[in-house]
């Protein structure tokens, strides 16, 4: 890889914002050449415009320095990597599309188009298929790749090696989920220290869909969604980083917890093939020991981007029960990201 | 009435056991005589003995002064609450028993032995009649009455009226439990503080055991537990009081979330309709602000006997999901035990 | 008291707004006439416009369905107590004032006035003399009478026997403030959580100035300050209520810590001797435990009005060492401002 | 540094010895050769004896299948680092002096023994002097080495510059120190969760005293402890890892808080100059935002061995004020121990 690909990140000063920046500053095929912000921070430094707040390493990466850019086309690099707002990512992100960049997007904002790949790359990467589908229709040089919400991201990293093998028909999971989800200053010290918030906007229903559509087959020009039927919970915990699902499933077959523990910890897919930079040696870990994963004790290993599966058991309901927890700032959203962005350069998609 | 029945807390140190001295310290049936412990407690003031960890009023609800006696039969009153551990509930209870004394236990020592009550008394007061047969095989002058685990007394209140209504097939519960649960020292802090500990031990399968007995019929002699399908996921979280619980249910006639919400809030039961001292106004709140109920915000209303529910919505899979709390150390464990012994006074069932 | 004074609440949807209205709904002597608040509340009934946050008891103090009036003269009774933030204070309350409230203020706009009380009636009920001061001056019919800032109110609580008994020359108090101090939505629980801010905005010059002011002496028509030294060192910790500050401090005459410990004890003072209704028996609680006091464990005695202090030893450097816990909520802000309003009344100061 | 030195850790299951091993297990220096614990985990693979608790990294930091030794002479290698509780430590860590090892001591068995070097390599590298005294009065062939109670050592790490440019004459240090310095299961979540602890068992005596000894001097061949005046006032707040030490003091000459700034920011030692594998680039990080440093932010920093300055402003009372924070387990334990033997073997101490 001789040279490096200059890469931008678009909401450089938030909580996810950040995960890029850390992960892309040192990143060995990618470089990144542009931070950008919104308005009220652009021409500031990077160390003056916001706190940082991802832990160990280096403050600001290394890019305290750096000059923050305006989120338009003049940051516009081949490949753009955006933390932006749903509401802020509507619209900026089809200007950089269109100006020719692959926008490897963590909003929910196109997440639900029918022609947008909503990408894991151990679990859907048929679905780049889409890209030419989304290019003919809007007639972008560039193109939009989304990650998903990052409670979904973690679930269906745990799912897919089951629905491959066995086949997923239910899916009952609660979320005691961090509260880095909310960005900053997100939830109040008033509502999250010793409570549990048993709301989350929109949450419930993003799971639901995001995991069905993640979960789909590519059908023609399009992705027929997975048949199987999805609830979710939602509940904030006073966690700092870390999303906490309690599944409940059932597998076509009825499979022992043995041959799911097995299928878990076996699965390896095109990321730890390729040997992308971001992979980890196994998207998920299992865990035999009774207690565990737990996020404090976990959630940090391989990066964020392992998924940690524990507890596997029967349940009288409806089969299996197990216990997953995943990061969601990292494999639920700049590190899922950057693998996206990884997966697509290792396939030789990034030349325009 | 006349005069104050003489009672006895046996375990008055701990966590639990202060629940029970606060609320009969000032109970208008009840006049707390004896305040036992352990060996290394016996004839210390109880003020020495321990830390006072009730929020509010009085510190050791004045009875600091109190000397603590021994748990045996020299302090075995007609009445006598047991906050004992389960191990020394085994050998001791059945002596007070045998003495002569009603002991309301709050232990899982004997919960599921075949003719002991395991009473709620909103739920299952004909299970009283199992105290003749007791009495019988065990030749005891006295009687043992158990409340459940505090996991599975919050749930079986919320599903008691729904139960009745329509009909419970399925409970998937997901609990969020509190810390205060595991007593004094309990969760270490460095287990606790930011995090999600994914097991509890033996938690999910007493939940599941007794909420079945719970929900079932007196059958002759014998209790017939319910026939519903039961599966508990149990965590900790950071919680100081009050154990949430995330419930997926299957309910016979698939009734409407509104039909389940009027039949939650309108439910009231023999201990309401006899103005029980330590029974709430409605066994179950039903909240309909989004993000309620929370730990923080109700938990304690109604001194912690109300059992509360709030996002009462269709799930995908069993029909129906709602979000239950309840206060662990009072509906869940010192305030349950009372008011089954208001109950057996008020259906004049004390008289030995 | 054959009537009730009628009263109004300025700011009642705030964190201290929903103290003043829990503490007003069921007090003896005020009658709570008028809830108001700014202009986007208005109109709506109380429970709709805000979450309530007072544990225990009954939600929005039985006042859920009262209409929110806007903060302007027409709900000008004359007593009016005030949660309104600084800036709108300053506007605001010299509007009752003229209009004939006599308002009790809890925000900083006036406190540091020549003219204005900052009255803590245990400490400097003197300063009440300042009232026919502020009228003159001002031409008011009403006036203005302000508590401190929560952290000086219970810091001043614990000093002013000492300051009587042996007098005070040097104060340095290390802050530990509960989060429920910076109000709603206030500390972002990415900054609380598992965490200490050496840093609350203006809080150190506030506690020094206006501990001077209140351990100060009326010297003809204005307040001397007291001459003692005092630094302040505020920290933001992960507690829901109750402000910790430890403290050393060099008392003339360096008396013994048997000394401290009976002067502080045995102190009482008007509130006391009137039996105001929300005076607590005491307004130090001395503890002898080696780790007490602690907010969770205290800080709601006596509804949060008893100043607690502990750990009595001797400093190296300055002679003595304490540490001093007290609710900052109650004591540091509604409890002292109706407890401002209840010593006028006794003293047949309310009359018009 | 042709061959590595073979070293030990007593203790290796704790929350400090993890530290140790962590560290030791990827030095440039050293090679962990021996894993050494209580009775009950000897024989057990490292990965059964304990729950790993190091953030980040490799779970065991790859050792988990080390099979744990007894803590004997047989695993006394030259170089040994001891994380055991002070009672063992007094009895243990002599035997393996008196059998030729270098024992790098966590515990406070021998810290204030007049010939026992009580060592932070940046503050007193010349008590090493001691270590001649100590084997002529034991007849050791080896030696203990002891590092400061964590709060000391982060405190010295601070005052050491200020006392070598301007001298330090009254040191008034306030501690909010993190759960993690009670080791596991240490403090109760009950205890934590919410709230502040205001005693930590010797730890006032422990700071105070250990301060004068390490900022004091070798007088022919014995320390002479400092003359400052020393008052510590600890408390436990809900923090993880970091301990926060809000400091006054009084320097002589009482110089600017710029001229304390940059005495901090520019000092460089030994372990710098020497460039010593765990020697951050500098001991003091100087902060100038006026909100920082936090623990949550700042204390993982150059691997937990900065320690961290802020809030320089003058003092009203002892001229001048400041924040410091450092990793209790890193500069306050594991890291400073491995900095002690880093230190010794630049320097050639290592050879019997």
């Amino acid at each position: 890889m001789p040279t490096k690909i200059p890469v931008t990140v678009l909401g450089a000063t938030g909580v996810v914002g950040q995960r890029f920046v850390a992960r892309l500053a040192q990143h060995p095929w990618f470089e990144l050449v542009h931070l950008a912000a919104s308005e009220r921070s652009v021409g500031k430094r990077y160390s003056e415009a916001c706190t940082w707040r991802v832990p160990g390493g280096q403050p600001f990466a290394g890019c305290g320095e750096r000059e923050l850019r305006a989120c338009d086309e003049s940051v516009a690099t081949r490949v753009v990597f955006s933390a932006l707002d749903a509401p802020v990512a509507r619209e900026l992100e089809p200007r950089f599309a269109r100006a020719g960049a692959l926008v490897f997007s963590n909003a929910s904002a196109f997440r639900m188009e029918a022609d947008v790949p909503l990408l894991v790359p151990e679990v859907n990467a048929d679905s780049l298929q889409l890209l030419e589908v989304q290019r003919e229709r809007r007639g972008w040089s560039g193109a939009i790749v989304c990650n998903p919400n990052c409670t979904a991201a973690v679930l269906v990293t745990a799912l897919q090696p089951l629905h491959e093998r066995f086949g997923v028909e239910d899916v009952l999971m609660t979320s005691m989920q961090a509260v880095s989800g909310a960005g900053y200053p997100g939830v109040a010290s008033l509502d999250a220290l010793g409570n549990v918030v048993p709301f989350i906007r929109d949450e419930e229903h993003k799971v639901e869909l995001e995991l069905a559509k993640m979960l789909g087959r590519m059908r023609g020009r399009a992705v027929e969604p997975a048949a199987l039927r999805v609830s979710a919970l939602c509940h904030r915990v006073p966690v700092l980083d870390g999303h906490s699902e309690s599944v409940a499933l059932r597998l076509s077959g009825a499979p022992s917890c043995a041959a799911v523990s097995e299928a878990l910890a076996t699965w390896r897919a095109e990321p730890q093939l390729r040997g992308l930079p971001s992979a980890p040696p196994h998207p998920v870990v299992v865990h035999t020991a009774e207690d565990r994963p737990q996020p404090r004790l976990d959630v940090e290993r391989d990066a964020g981007m392992s998924v940690h599966v524990g507890r596997i058991r029967p349940c009288a309901i409806l089969g299996l029960k197990m216990f997953v927890l995943g990061h969601n700032l990292e494999r639920g959203a700049a590190g899922g990201s950057v693998l996206n962005a990884e997966l697509l350069l290792a396939r030789g998609m990034l030349a325009s």
